[in-house]
């Protein structure tokens, strides 16, 4: 691996103020049952489309995040969100709702990740209060970048499933009380290793997260043991072998933090196969579950490394292969 | 028109080192032949494909910036980058060629100065160069959003000219010499004004516009006199007239100032209606002739506004208003 420095960040003050998530119903009966902040009974959320449920989503994450931050909307000076339909309309259109700034993100699966980097940058500038939000719904995925729901198409053993959810978290420049922090931040670069089947994201996206993680650990003279847990987005089952496999390659046996939050979100019995993928899966894991267990001292210090896949219907149909993208946060109590 | 503060940033240490830029073959023809970088003789660009074009276009564009600021691929920190393509595989892409971390943003023809935004703020947080980039392609587009080129629709005369070309920035956290500077910056915030007709984006993002520019001003206590110009992106000529009534009705006439990115790129001759629109407009504008302006000695300070228009061909069709965002930077000598 080839490795320069410089791509890692040091935010003095970025504050977790809150996260709040809104999930699917298949979401809400897997492994993280009774964690999510809202939980919807069907996927159409009341809307006469997928699409708007979504975008209906991502209003009720964002306006939720700040009201369980005890904000009000004015208080918010900008939005920092993306999602992984065609001009990212869900996040965009949702963000009518705020009076806030906008700034529309995209880098598939590893959009939550930038928007928290992007947010503490903000920070950092003097902004007092943003809201970083990324999200996905399975249905309005599945016909935009496969197949029309209503086929039945059969999956392959290799896919993962994408997840329905918003995750949206309010970060502060201001400490107040004991809040968990965003310390450091690795931006992803592209990386192509000429993977061309799009059933198989995890083979694709694995080789850029050991380019990230351990740009990260050779940036900051840290190794895998100073961590709780590593978390990395939606590399499935099948991707984090893969990970495990190259970090050790560089160096890193990360294979005791290591977990996923797309393969750790489903139980088998729900035939996802590698587990989920999708914006989601970062976004729902950190704002219910490792943000819990930060606050209630149960980690000290953890990684969390989104993925994404960064191509595109046309570019496959066109014959190219998948790059794909990586950035990471470390969070610390 | 309501007003909230706080969407306007400072930027203490954003310095403009180069921009360059790619032109298509009609843009070339335009008002400003000769002042790109380098200009396309067919907008194929050597490629196969129109979506092939458009990235070889960012690639060459961000290549050409790290060259002519006399840097080398290694020197840069983040590329911050975005298009009109579905999942912006054209600067995702194109990013592969660089060793940097990569950001990829999202909001339609505001895309340049958004880049340029997250730009300066990472620049405030520690790395030394980053390059910015937009860019559209007019084949890419009219094939994504609208129909297929061989139909050989007639166009309505509200409409505008997709512009075909990337222009890439590159910033710096030094000042090296006597370098033009992004001293400060309002964000954008998420307006509908109900507009449906998606040939008529002019009107649909003139509001946006409007509020984005007065809030600066009311912001900064500063008025339109104080600027050697204001460059809109892509309002055409219908949309800047629209901007100049309802900049009067706030208290602010900038008819003296005022000109577009977009509007001014061609000749009436070469029946484009309005103008240019698309990533392109203010991304060419601003890398080959604002820049070398504020160079001269010509402009002391200006205000670039990218407008955005963010629906998506889904969107329309589900019967969705097009909601529009305008980003402003100010631009000092």
């Amino acid at each position: 691996m080839d490795y320069y420095k410089k791509r890692t960040l040091d935010f003095a003050k970025s504050f977790v103020l809150e996260g709040y998530t809104v999930a699917g119903p298949k979401e809400n009966d897997g492994r993280y049952k009774g964690f999510f902040d809202f939980a919807l009974e069907d996927d159409m959320f009341g809307q006469n489309t997928f699409e708007r449920a979504e975008r209906k989503m991502f209003e009720h994450a964002i306006e939720g995040a700040i009201a369980k931050a005890n904000l009000d909307d004015v208080d918010v000076d900008a939005v920092i969100a993306g999602d992984l339909l065609n001009q990212i309309v869900s996040a965009s259109f949702a963000a009518k709702k705020n009076h806030a700034g906008f700034l529309g993100i995209y880098n598939a699966c590893a959009t939550f990740v930038e928007s928290l980097i992007i947010g503490s940058a903000m920070l950092n500038n003097g902004l007092e209060n943003v809201v970083c939000a990324a999200g996905s719904h399975f249905s309005t995925a599945e016909r935009q970048y496969r197949y029309p729901l209503e086929l039945g198409v059969l999956r392959s053993p290799v896919t993962q499933w994408t997840a329905t959810g918003v995750g949206a978290t309010v970060l502060s420049n201001k400490q107040t009380g004991k809040l968990p922090r965003i310390t450091r931040a690795t931006l992803g670069r592209v990386i192509d290793y000429g993977v061309m089947d799009v059933n198989n994201m995890g083979a694709a996206m694995a080789p850029s997260a050991c380019d990230t993680i351990v740009t990260f650990f050779r940036d900051t003279n840290t190794k895998p043991q100073d961590y709780d847990v590593i978390y990395t987005g939606d590399l499935g089952k099948l991707g984090s072998d893969i990970l495990m496999d190259l970090t050790r390659q560089e160096g890193f046996d990360v294979s005791a933090q290591l977990h996923d939050c797309g393969a750790s979100l489903y139980w088998d019995e729900q035939q996802t196969y590698q587990g989920g993928s999708g914006a989601a899966c970062s976004a729902l894991v950190f704002n219910s579950v490792l943000l819990g267990r930060i606050r209630r001292g149960e980690y000290k210090k953890i990684l969390l490394a989104g993925t994404g896949a960064l191509m595109s219907p046309t570019t496959s149909f066109q014959g190219d292969s998948i790059p794909a993208i990586t950035h990471l946060v470390e969070v610390s109590a």
